[in-house]
């Protein structure tokens, strides 16, 4: 099977329910886009490697899964309506099945958001694939990670931790929880929550690191501190049981791809009213002008986090995370 | 040294001679731009791999080049302005020097084209780069690969078959010749080109699998044939030595990353006015009626290629390619 075929054969679909169609999509030497009046173009790209990003072995409808949901996630982050996607997919070998199985995955999804699959390119190498997803945000009105305000409260979709929890199990050779195996395999872009907080949210970033991580990064560029309640962190049912070791993988566990955002506190009713089904919205802190990331606590078994080795936070109401 | 000081490092830079400067750039989830009223966004990403795209050991220097001057043929042949370049780089361990080259190599040449760097992806895995390359194009200027009509003249830029050459003697263990060997690493976007045929071309690829699938691709999507006059595609000073070999490379070898294009006859004054700076252009065929590509030469050496092993054209003056 040469590129050609592969192309002709598995990526390129009739797509009739995109929200942009493409003025040219897969096939020439370029794609050829028209973005409407009004709008801005919003572009991410991520790189999963087999080893590294997924397991090796892991199903292709896995790796298109996780693929095309962490780029979503990026635009959710930016409040940014999906529109585009550019697959660059390496193989060892062009198996027909397994670039079957990733395109259907591909396009199942793609269809779910009216994303269009306007190009790509397929190559010989080691597995992995990277896509360069794209998105339309009204002028001005995207979400960036630098304006977060003191007195802004901070939010968190979803629960925290639950991926890493399903990693965790299955390095240790355990079975994994099922739904935070799902998580991780299969993470959910916040699209509904990153359109319903514009004009509301004063910054935003999606949760790829850990919140302690990534909640930092909105910290440092916006120039402000925080303290988080450490209790209110929701996390999934699998990590409640587990004391403090669901609260570490919450703060520096990965993939998680929830949504951090902050909002000011005349927010909160707005925020309040968001359909519960687009997930799960929950307060858990308070931007502050001391520089930093602190957490609070009232648990005891929290009190002595430096003795535990957790090098980045230390006692109980106003620890630096 | 983490991601996220990689970035900061080496791929955050002042560009203040962009041509089209994005709304936000490098170190958010999303990078924001905006497309000019009465253009097209053209867009196009190639991966090249370590050890299939590039040597095993090649430079970092060498590998931004081919990185970026293959996508920026892209915007060429779509006879696109170059805008901006997402740059996604999978790195087997985050080397300092390795980066700090690659990085200088890929911000030179996207200085020399004012394309801005608006983000990317760095991850650990297999070495390998791929580029998302950005341009603008006037509405409905684009070239595409479907225009070309009965009649119609078959124009290349520059020479054919040097990037083979030099692959194939270092594969042999001979010393490749040095300009055939710059072009292998280095090829020229021919973007002045691309944009100076704006309006006379009917037709526009970029030869990167050899003369015979390329000129193909253009045929089959326009729905006609062509003759090519063998001997008058332009090739590298080094493969003229070579008799049939040499044309044998510019047909069938690939890496050329010259422009083929199509328009009619009446447009030949005005490319032959095109200056030779930009590029050498040859005129070497004609479109048809009659589907498929056939050569034509009057070199009696070529009148039975059919039993030298070419299995896709064979005798004078009107056979299959």
């Amino acid at each position: 099977m040469t590129e050609f075929e592969l192309i002709e054969k598995y990526f390129k679909r009739e797509q009739p329910r995109c929200r942009f169609p493409a003025d040219m999509g897969v096939g020439d030497d370029c794609a050829l886009m028209s973005v409407p009046p009004g709008m801005q173009l919003a572009t991410s790209c991520d790189t999963l490697v087999s080893g590294v990003h997924f397991e090796h072995g892991a199903s292709a409808v896995d790796v298109a899964s996780k693929a095309m949901c962490t780029n979503l996630s990026d635009l959710a982050a930016a409040g940014a309506l999906p529109a585009w996607a550019s697959v660059a997919l390496t193989l060892p070998r062009p198996s027909r099945s397994w670039v079957r199985q990733f395109s259907n995955r591909l396009f199942a999804l793609a269809d779910a958001v009216q994303v269009q699959i306007i190009g790509g390119d397929t190559t010989r190498g080691p597995l992995a694939v990277t896509v360069q997803i794209f998105g339309m945000v009204e002028e001005g009105m995207s979400h960036t990670r630098g304006g977060a305000k003191v007195g802004d409260r901070i939010f968190v979709t979803g629960t925290l931790g639950g991926a890493a929890l399903a990693l965790r199990q299955m390095k240790r050779g355990d079975s994994p929880d099922s739904e935070c195996l799902r998580r991780l395999r299969t993470p959910i872009p916040r699209l509904g929550i990153g359109r319903a907080i514009q004009g509301l949210a004063t910054s935003c970033i999606d949760v790829s690191d850990g919140l302690n991580q990534d909640l930092t990064h909105i910290l440092r560029r916006s120039g402000v501190g925080a303290t988080v309640k450490l209790d209110a962190i929701p996390l999934p049912a699998a990590s409640k049981k587990l004391g403090m070791t669901g609260l570490d993988l919450a703060l520096y566990g990965g993939d998680d791809y929830e949504l951090c955002f902050t909002a000011p506190e005349s927010a909160a009713a707005k925020i309040a009213e968001i359909p519960a089904i687009m997930g799960q919205i929950t307060c858990i802190g308070v931007v502050e002008e001391e520089l930093g990331l602190r957490g609070a606590s009232a648990r005891k078994e929290i009190a002595n986090l430096s003795n535990r080795g957790y090098q980045h936070f230390s006692s109980t109401e106003d620890v630096q995370l």
